[in-house]
C-alpha cells in the first residue's frame, strides 16, 4: 500500500474522494464499476458520495442506476440532484422513468427546471430538439469581451458547453454570430464581443431535425456544438459534440441490426431482456419467411419441369445466393451512400446507369465460373449431367448473368423505393433483398431453362 | 442586389473576401463549391484566394482537391502552404501524392514541418498515430494560469485545438495532468496551472491503438481531444474530436461494406472508378461463389432422395433463407456488441446460452408457421403433396427448427471465431453466414427427410 495510486477498490477511491477533494478516479470508470455491482452494493456507495459526484453519476449517460436511484430516494432529495444535473439528461431520465414516480419528481421540482425539462420531452426521439441541453452561454451584442469573460467564470459550473458563445440581439434576442472561446481570450477586454466573433454565419438547425443531419453538420464545419434555434431565430438550446457521438454510435448500431433483418434493439445485447429479444427477432423473421414462401409457390409452378429435368434443382441454392449477395452488396452501399448523402433521392437514375453494368460485368464473371465447374467435373468425371450437359452449362451461366444483374440493380433500387415511401432505406436488410430476389430469381432461372432445353430436357 | 447576402455565386463570396477580411461564407462550403467546379475553374478561383484562405481549404478534408493543387504548385511556393497546414492533414496529403511530386516538396519544406509530417506517415492507417496532429498546447507543471494564457494566445492560431493543455514535468517531459481552457480561465493569474488540472490522472492512448478503441475513449469520457503518448509517457500528438467524428463515420461505412458482403470501398460510391468498384465486390463474390457450389455437390449426393421424392426440393428456397436470416441477425447483433465492447472474447460462452434458447425460440415459430402453410394448402386443396403430406409437414417444421437454431448459433459464434483468428469480425458478412448455412442447413434437411420419411416417400 505504499503507492495509493495501486489501491483500486471501489470503496477506496470513494473514502479517498471527500467532500472537498475531486475524485482520483474518472467519473466514467466510477460509474463502469458501479454498474458491475448489485442494486444494494451500489446504492449503499452512491449514498456515500458527495451530491456534486451523484450529480455527475447521474449525467453520465453510461451510468445504468440513475432512474432508480431517482425512484428510490425521497422525493425532495431527487429534485435537488434533477435540478443540478444536465436539463438533456434529466429529460432522458424521465422518459424512461415509471410514470407515477415521475409525475411526483416532477411536481417537487423549481419551476425553470420543471419548464426545461417539460419543452425537452416534447421533441421526438433521435431529433435535434431531444439531443440538446439548454445549459449554453449566449450574451447580448453590446457586451464586450471582458464582460462575457467574466460571465462565463460565473456560470461555467453550470453549462454543458462554453466553447461555443452565442452573440445575441439585445432587442429581439436573435442569434447573429458565434464566438468560440479560443478567439474570445485572444481579444482586449475592452474589445466588443462582435470582433472577436466568427464571420460566417452561424451553423444552426432546427429543434425537429433528424440526429443524422444534425451529426452532418458536426462533420463538415468541424463544430464543438451546435445551436438549436426556432423559427423566430431564438437559440432554444445546443447540441454538443459528446452527445453526438453517443449518438452517432447509436444510429450505426441501429443500422447494423437493420441491415441484419431485425429491429434495432435499443438496448444492449447482454442487458435486452429475452423476450424483448425474441420479440424484435421474429417480426421481420417471420415477414422474411412468408416472403420466402413463395418460393415453394414458384417451384410448385415449375414441378414438371422439375420432375422431368431433376438435375436442374441441383444449382438452385448457388444460383438464388449469388442473386442474393450481390443485391446485398449493392444494397450496402447505397444504404450508406444515401445515409451520408453522397447521393440524394433523384440520383437513382444514376446509381442505375452505375449499377446496369457493374451486374453485368459481375454477372459474366460468375456465369464463367459456374459454366467452368460444371464442364469440369463433368470432363473430369466427377459427376454426370446427362448428354445435355452443355446446354445445361449454358442455362446456368445464362441464369447468373441475368440473376446477378438483377440482383444489383435490384438491391440498388430498394433503397430509394423505401426513403421514397418514407421508410428507412436501411430497413432494405440483407435478408430482405435476398428474399426478393430468391423469389423473382426462380422465375427467372426456370424462364432461361425453358428457353435453352426446350425440346432436349423439357 | 440590395441585399449583398442574397448574392451566392463563389465569384461575389471570393472577391469579397479580401486580404484583410475574413471571408463570409464558412470554408466547408467553399470547398463543397470548388468540388463541383471543374480543376481549371477551380484552380483559377484558388489561385485569388488569399494565402491563410488557401490554407484553410486545404486543410479541409473534403475538399478533393488538395493534392492537385499542391502538384500543380511552384514547389517553393506549395512547401509554404504545408508549413502552415495541420501536420496530420498534410501527411494525409503525402500519403497520396504522386510519389515524385512528393519527394521533391518533402525536400522543400523546413526542418520542423518536414520532421513531424514524416514520423506522422510512419504510423499504420486507422491507428491512432496515423489520425493524430501535433499542433497541441503544451506547458511546463511550473507555470502560472496568467503564463499559459498568454502563451495560448500567441500560439492560438497554429493550433488544431487550445481547449485541452497538456501540463509536463519540467524535467522529464511526460505528461502529468490536463487542463482544459474552460478551467483555465476561471484561475487566477497568479495560480499555479496545476490548481486548476482536473483531478483525474488524463486519459491517453498511444500511437497504434486501433482508431475504434480511441473512439471509445471519447465516446465514454466526453473529450474534445485525447493526447496519444509514447512508451517514455512523453505527448507525442493528440487526437481532437472533429478527426474522431470523421474516423468514426468512415469505420460505420466500412463496416456496412464489409457486412453486405465486399471490400470496403474507401471512397464515396459515386467517385470511386468503375473497375476499382468492380474489383472490390467480384472478390468476396467470387469466394461465396465457391463456397456457394458445395450446395450443389450436397444436392448431387441426395439426387437419390430428390428424384424419389421431388417435393422435398420445393421447401429448400424456403429452408435454406430461414437458417440464413435467423444467422445474419445474430451475426449483426454480435459484430456490433464486439465492437462497441459490450461482449470480449472470452464471453462467447455466455452469448451462445443465450442464443440456443433465442434461436430454438425463433426455429419452433417458424416451423410451425412451416406446418400450417403446407396443412393449409394441402387441405384447402391448394396444392397436393401427396398421401404422406403429414410426414412432409413434419419434415419441413422438424428441419425449419435445427436450421433456425443452428443458424442463430453458428450467427453468432461466427464473429468470435474471426477475431479470434485476427480478423474483423464485421467479414462475417450477412452473405459469409448465409452461404456457411446454406451448406450445412441442406445436409441437416436431407438427414431429418431421411429420418422421419425413411420407409414411406424415401
Amino acid at each position: 500500500m505504499s503507492d495509493p495510486r495501486n489501491e483500486t477498490t471501489l470503496d477506496h477511491v470513494l473514502h479517498e474522494a471527500g467532500p472537498a477533494l475531486p475524485a482520483r478516479e474518472h467519473i466514467a470508470d466510477i460509474a463502469a464499476r458501479l454498474n458491475e455491482l448489485d442494486d444494494i452494493a451500489a446504492a449503499t456507495l452512491v449514498a456515500r458520495l458527495p451530491h456534486e459526484q451523484v450529480i455527475e453519476l447521474l449525467d453520465h449517460p453510461e451510468f445504468d442506476q440513475s432512474v432508480r436511484i431517482l425512484e428510490a430516494l425521497p422525493t425532495g432529495e431527487a429534485a435537488l440532484l434533477v435540478a443540478g444535473m444536465s436539463a438533456d439528461r434529466a429529460a432522458d431520465l424521465f422518459a424512461e422513468m415509471d410514470q407515477r414516480a415521475g409525475a411526483r419528481l416532477m411536481a417537487a421540482l423549481d419551476p425553470e427546471t420543471r419548464a426545461a425539462i417539460k419543452r425537452l420531452l416534447t421533441f421526438p426521439p433521435d431529433t435535434a430538439g431531444s439531443l440538446m441541453t439548454t445549459e449554453f452561454v449566449s450574451v447580448p451584442a453590446t457586451w464586450t469581451v471582458g464582460q462575457t469573460l467574466e460571465h462565463i467564470r460565473q456560470v461555467e459550473r453550470t453549462r454543458e458547453t462554453v466553447y461555443a458563445i452565442y452573440v445575441l440581439d439585445p432587442s429581439s434576442g436573435k442569434l447573429i454570430k458565434a464566438v468560440s472561446l479560443r478567439r474570445l481570450i485572444t481579444g482586449a477586454p475592452d474589445d466588443p464581443i462582435l470582433s472577436v466573433a466568427a464571420a460566417p454565419d452561424p451553423i444552426t438547425t432546427g429543434p425537429l431535425a433528424d440526429r443524422e443531419d444534425v451529426a452532418r453538420l458536426f462533420s463538415k464545419y468541424d463544430l464543438l456544438a451546435v445551436p438549436v434555434v426556432d423559427d423566430a431565430g431564438i437559440v432554444i438550446g445546443i447540441v454538443t459534440v459528446d452527445d453526438m457521438i453517443d449518438a452517432i454510435i447509436e444510429e450505426s448500431t441501429e443500422d447494423v441490426q437493420k441491415f441484419g433483418g431485425m429491429e434495432a434493439l435499443d438496448e444492449p445485447y447482454m442487458e435486452i431482456g429475452f423476450l424483448n429479444m425474441l420479440r424484435k427477432r421474429a417480426g421481420w423473421l417471420c415477414i422474411l419467411f412468408v416472403g420466402e414462401m413463395f418460393t415453394a409457390s414458384a417451384m410448385q409452378h415449375f414441378e414438371d419441369e422439375l420432375e422431368r429435368a431433376i438435375v436442374l434443382t441441383l444449382f438452385i441454392p448457388l444460383i438464388m445466393s449469388s442473386g442474393g449477395n450481390s443485391g446485398s452488396q449493392a444494397t450496402s452501399l447505397i444504404i450508406r451512400a444515401l445515409a451520408l448523402h453522397e447521393i440524394k433521392l433523384g440520383d437513382w437514375w444514376r446509381v442505375a446507369l452505375r449499377e446496369l453494368p457493374s451486374g453485368l460485368a459481375l454477372g459474366s464473371i460468375l456465369g464463367a465460373l459456374g459454366i467452368i465447374r460444371i464442364s469440369a467435373w463433368q470432363m473430369l468425371g466427377l459427376h454426370d449431367y446427362g448428354e445435355h450437359w452443355m446446354l445445361i452449362a449454358a442455362t446456368i451461366g445464362a441464369s447468373l448473368l441475368a440473376i446477378v444483374t438483377f440482383g444489383s440493380m435490384l438491391g440498388s433500387m430498394l433503397p430509394f423505393v423505401l426513403r421514397r415511401l418514407g421508410f428507412d432505406p436501411a430497413s432494405a436488410s440483407a435478408p430482405f433483398v435476398a428474399t426478393f430476389i430468391d423469389v423473382t430469381g426462380l422465375v427467372i432461372y426456370f424462364s432461361v431453362a425453358l428457353a435453352i432445353l426446350s425440346g432436349t430436357l423439357l
